[in-house]
């Protein structure tokens, strides 16, 4: 038989299956996992609807460069309609799901009422935590959207701006004082990127104040940032973030944040701008399935990516929790969504044709975080890097992982502008008023 | 004598003439004609400073490109600091001037209190007019600035994604209908954009509502487009518009707009997105200055380019008018404020050296209009081009334009990316909400 033939019989028989009409598939969420179960689909005889609250797919590991003005917002970030364009199997939704009802299989929107599925593809990501301390979330905002990175990139842009007129050096000292509360990669990369912003972007622009000044303080609970490596790495990002200047606390738990003051018990820190990257929960709408979830809102999946009890709803990326042999859950990173998406997208196709879903398996292809220009430390297998080396791979690894995007070649542009002038081409406050 | 002990002779009659100090110099606004007289001042004895409200130079001649999402807002914004930061006699100011005393020599700033002057640069630019109609601003938004462009490309892009599941079939036309009030450059330059994006960017984006459906209607009052061409001319861009599929409407002045309305005298017209670049008006401040405003706000000056009673008080730009010998005035175009801002500059040099200031003269050399990919319209001397060797000659102007920028190369590379696959990079609605 031809593989066309095969591919007419499989998809009578699903059309059969489903009382005449396509198995409708419902994904929700376009980032890396929601996209990746789309594209695997993209030979299944299905109906897909693919919804997102934002017209955009994003890169995240490189939002942190939005909010320290290396990339613009469209550097990174790419409609989704473009991305599945030529597979037509998928409309694409620009809406919210709200919640979901497993019993009458459906989905509530929040501008389009209800839509009716086979099968479910929850991969709605995840957001900030401030651990029950919301109120935190005014005076350190987090970052997990374009718009969170273009709100911090104007706030610490607006810090220097005011420092050069403040009216007492405590004041100007203030302004300039940057708190990271998390060492995770987001908080290493956000913590470098600051004081590269402070000591070479902004050198020589202004007459008063100098930005080269600035303190950047790095704040994490436990005894190492990035805990998730080996201890020699970890040792290796702080010298490295500390050859550049930042400031890092271990062992010290932020107490109380309010406006420009993060306490740590007894002691206080004024700083201009706070920035949280210490905790992610679960998108919210894991918790109206009604199935039990974990702390941080994270759903438990069967080894087949889907809940146990509705095996056509499959919850994938940083929305659920799927624990490894060694007792350990997935980490909550890109590759992990990536690979649980093809591989959820996959078990739908085999199960819409009458196959068995099959186990998923985490392939580590390594892992890696970015602190400076030339600065990174990476653990591939049992190799550890450091330093340039580490840098250079984390730079390949990211260009490359943009592929699809045609935006990578103006990513490494940007790239090799800053890293040879120091400028950051995005360094710009758009919003309308000075605050 | 040298070079060097003439500029030190001279730095020192301006020292000894202002009892001990150096003139001041403030420049208000880091548009195209402030920024030109900060650099034309940068080997005078003179301390400027310049303020704008917002922290970068906007290369506003490509602002509709980041509306129809083909530039990001950092291809054509630079942060002044950046642009001024080895001219060390200038220090740059965030902050907005609210109002002038002649008399006193000052500037009142919205957070800094007043800032004394010896020469003012009045170069604040302009910005929309509803000539009168205020109230329908909120319907039918213009563009001057990178947040006005951001809305508009963020109402456009929703108009389609809510066409796409519209209730009713005269809804999604209503959604699909994109009106621009206005037929100066800025209209007919949307008009052309918008087209573009809904049959070239986003063909085969959508499975239901298609956007190549989209009317695009300009509407110019007067009895045809680009009036300060001469008639062939508009003539042949209201042509190459229609080629498009945009419908040029002449000779109906707008009577009313509402809510997704435009009204023509008894003629109502529904759209989900109307843009106003029909009038423009000085920025306010130049009516605090107590001399005479013409229509507009425009302030008069004299042919060396500062106020007749004050010349110690420049004011070039959009802000001012200044008289040809024909009997019109200059238009407000970017040649004339950066030739202004130049000479400006240099005048300020001369009179705090002794020397008379010397009267400016415009150098046209020549204006252009772009319409789409392929289609312009220019007038060099004598000589007018259409079409294709028009629109080269566009691009090639502005991407020589940017000079300075190092944005060229990004711009370059993006303006090939669409021309040759129609995808516009920018296409990304960033706010928080489905509204």
């Amino acid at each position: 038989m031809t593989a066309g033939l095969i591919a007419g019989i499989t998809g009578l028989k699903a059309f059969a299956a489903n009382g005449g009409r396509k198995p409708r598939v419902v994904i929700i969420g376009g980032g890396f996992a929601g996209l990746n179960a789309a594209k695997a689909l993209r030979k299944s005889p299905v109906e897909i609807t693919l919804i997102d609250r934002r017209n955009h797919h994003l890169f995240q590991p490189l939002l942190y460069q939005v909010a320290t003005g290396s990339l613009a917002p469209s550097d990174i970030a790419v409609p989704i309609r473009e991305l599945l364009k030529s597979q037509k199997n998928v409309k694409v939704l620009l809406d919210e799901a709200v919640s979901i009802d497993l019993a009458a299989k459906t989905v509530e929107l929040k501008t389009r009422g209800s839509l009716g599925y086979d099968y479910l593809v929850l991969a709605a990501g995840a957001s900030h935590s401030y651990f029950g301390k919301d109120e935190w979330a005014e005076f350190a905002p987090g970052m997990k959207t374009v718009e969170d990175a273009l709100a911090i990139r104007e706030k610490v842009l607006l810090a220097f701006e005011r420092s050069e007129e403040a009216g007492t050096p405590e004041e100007r000292r203030a302004l300039k004082t940057f708190i990271i509360v998390g060492g995770g990669p987001t908080g290493v990369e956000l913590a470098g990127g600051l004081m590269e912003v402070a000591r070479e972007s902004l050198a020589g622009e202004f007459r008063t104040s100098d930005p080269s000044e600035a303190r950047v303080l790095l704040i994490e609970a436990l005894p190492r940032i990035l805990p998730m490596f080996p201890e020699e790495l970890s040792q290796s990002a702080r010298s490295q973030l500390e050859a550049m200047g930042v400031e890092v606390i271990n062992n010290k738990m932020v107490t109380l944040i309010e406006e420009g003051v993060v306490h740590l018990g007894e002691e206080t820190i004024k700083a201009g701008t706070i920035i949280w990257s210490a905790g992610v929960a679960a998108n919210p709408i894991g918790r109206t399935l009604g199935v039990p979830v974990g702390r941080g809102g994270h759903v438990s999946i069967t080894e087949t990516l889907n809940l146990a009890e509705n095996p056509e709803v499959f919850v994938i990326g940083d929305m659920s929790s799927l624990m490894q042999a060694d007792g350990r859950p997935l980490p909550g990173i890109a590759p992990v969504a990536m690979q649980q998406g093809d591989w959820a997208g996959k078990n739908i196709a085999r199960v819409v044709t009458g196959e068995a879903p099959l186990p998923f398996a985490y392939k580590n292809q390594g892992s890696m975080a970015t602190i400076g220009k030339n600065k990174a430390i990476a653990q591939i297998g049992d190799r550890q890097f450091t330093g340039f080396s580490a840098w250079m791979m984390w730079n390949a690894v990211h260009v490359g992982k943009m592929a699809g995007f045609r935006n990578r070649i103006a990513v490494a542009y940007r790239w090799l502008t800053t890293y040879l002038t120091g400028r950051r081409p995005s360094a710009l406050i758009e919003a309308d008023d000075i605050h």
